[in-house]
């Protein structure tokens, strides 16, 4: 096996994808918000929701035509409106979309998905959408930068990935596109992600695979498992490689390149997130449990107090350590290590030493740095991915309307 | 039964307070960080601390004292300095400290209490606290709002407030001061209060009543109860006033008082939260229950992506919908009403009129408002207590310490 993890030029066989504008914000911009995704054969799709009890039209639409007997061919995406508080008339236009999609692109009825980002409680401009619908057939393409585009909100940047696996019978590909949002309340943070890949595997094996994906990617960087009311992930396999995923050994290598795409993914979700600065992993280490060592290193990650102190660059290790006391998971205080990248910074609960503050600080002030909690109490370990919190934050999040 | 809510002028019998400037930050400040509150007969105590599994060491030094059959005269507290993370020395220098007041002011041994407030990791300078201890006694008074300066860290202002209770037999003053810092990650502010009353109690009505109070005030402006390292509510009662709270009635009034200067306190500290220019009451209305109800407003008071929208005074209730489904409390996205003040701005979970924002942005341009949810499924209620998030808290927080 061999799997070349940024094969950038790479896409999975029988896939295209298409954007235009549709000024689906009504504020007159020509920015791409509206794109198709699809296969030329159906799919086996799998697909990780938000556990949000308000959850958006498109998703309340495409787990229904997941859990019925439908071929799905692809997914249409819409940035700038999310479909969410929309009631009876948002699922109807879930409906009237994908019809029109499905006609306008000659597949099977029934076969198309929908997702949507952007403002929450406002209906989509369906009628403008059905117009610009008929533009993307002409457009359809291989390459995905443009649909990577048409799916940003606040992100400044597209997020793409493929990676190439070569297998005793050929080779196959998983490619993947993402967006975010704010992180730091990544509870609310919108996030997508399709993913596509032509080798062949069963709905049960793919699902299996996402889910285990999504646990230390996308959701290492999000706290209660994706709380907006729109985060999905959306895999989709359409078996063209002719690689069977179905040993031990070839779920093996599969379930290894999907968790590597998603976690780099997630981890430019993280860079690009709203007024970030830095980019912290906070790796929790010698924790009594996997579950325990995530839960603290989200409570670190999460805490607006340690984001601020990162954007400060102020070595302030109380404030970790009070995040660690504060997310109730096994430890004794006069147990606890800290490191700040390969400087250990804290020992049994105390400071080493004060004029190791200033090597603290330097590192700090790199883009990029890891601090390490040793809870020296068991053997588990988790990495979450997190930035910090500036004043930029307050500035998009203020008026992310206007 | 008389309550008078605001009796500022009066203060319980026999407690007096002092406080100095020790300058325990040794940043040459001549800020008031150091004092003592006392009474002249021993009290029943009752206290409420932090659930964080890192206790400063003050905490766990009064624990033990409250824990055994000391008679408790008062309380040491500083500012400055948490006292936390300090390992066994911490501990050590919570005992020469407490007996040295004991010492100077004339009291029994173990007597004092301590309570400690400011940056987390730094050994208290003990030597010059000392020092600074012996000027207390001579500047003890019954007027405590030099004492409730002293425990100030990022607040701008005290915070006291006194409730004259007239019964039938006489009248007794519950008297209270308390310290806030930042909301926005309210799980790990440190919050102080102490709270002094010549009403004559047991020691297990008191506890009863301390944790009552603290439930619909202090904590219901903090997430998971009060999780900084050194969050801690006093309660002294010395039974000087001959009012023995003893009968269900008096329970219930004093109970009422109670209440009532906690969550005063409490707003005030939200009121002064660091970056604050908006004081927002979200109420929680036909709830499940209490604890959903309470759950769903902490959800949403605690939200940045919400606060920040309260800075921009945009009424962007998609956020509050979206809070409210992140809480995973009992509701049917389609039965919930969202109010600004009076105003009905969403029903069934629908916006009611574009037409409305106008207004509604109007309410929110206001200093103080209420925003109601109401679930449609229950009977319980709760209130909680927020503030925006500016951009000073990320000014205050990204160099605290500097």
């Amino acid at each position: 096996m061999n799997i070349i993890k940024n094969a950038g030029v790479c896409a999975p066989l029988g896939f295209s994808s298409a954007a235009t504008a549709a000024d689906i914000k009504g504020n007159g911009s020509d920015k791409l918000d509206y794109g198709v995704l699809v296969s030329m054969v159906p799919c086996e799709v799998a697909a990780v929701f938000t556990k949000n009890n308000v959850k958006a039209a498109p998703l309340i639409f495409a787990k229904e035509r997941l859990t019925s007997e439908n071929k799905i061919f692809g997914i249409l995406v819409n940035s700038g409106n999310a479909n969410a508080c929309t009631g009876k008339e948002g699922l109807k236009n879930c409906r009237i979309l994908a019809e029109e999609g499905e006609k306008v692109l000659k597949l099977d009825s029934n076969s198309l998905l929908i997702s949507s980002t952007g403002v929450i409680g406002e209906q989509l401009p369906v009628n403008k959408m059905k117009k610009h619908l008929r533009e993307l057939p002409e457009l359809l393409t291989g390459y995905d930068e443009e649909f990577a585009k048409c799916i940003l909100t606040t992100d400044t940047r597209t997020k793409r990935l493929a990676v190439l696996v070569e297998t005793e019978n050929g080779a196959y590909v998983i490619g993947g596109v993402a967006k975010g949002s704010g992180m730091i309340a990544p509870d609310m943070a919108t996030m997508l992600s399709f993913i596509t890949t032509d080798a062949m595997i069963s709905e049960e094996n793919l699902k299996n695979c996402l889910n285990s994906a999504v646990d230390e990617s996308f959701n290492s960087i999000t706290v209660d498992g994706d709380m907006s009311t729109n985060d999905s992930v959306f895999i989709f396999a359409n078996g063209l490689s002719g690689i069977n995923i179905n040993t031990e050994k070839h779920l093996r290598e599969f379930q290894e390149s999907l968790n590597y795409l998603c976690r780099e993914l997630a981890k430019e979700i993280v860079k690009d997130g709203e007024g970030a600065t830095k980019f912290v992993t906070i790796r929790v280490k010698n924790a009594f449990s996997k579950d325990e060592a995530k839960r603290c290193g989200m409570k670190i990650a999460n805490s607006p107090l340690v984001k601020t102190m990162f954007f400060g660059e102020d070595p302030n290790w109380g404030r970790l350590m009070a995040c660690t006391g504060a997310s109730l998971v096994t430890m004794h205080e006069d147990k606890v290590d800290i490191y700040f990248n390969n400087l250990k910074y804290v020992e049994n609960g105390i400071l080493i030493d004060k004029q190791l503050e200033k090597e603290a600080a330097e590192i700090m002030s790199e883009e990029s740095f890891t601090i390490t909690v040793d809870l020296n109490t068991g053997n588990a370990e988790a990495e979450v991915y997190t930035s910090d919190l500036s004043y930029d934050y307050v500035k998009i999040n203020a008026d992310y309307r206007t």
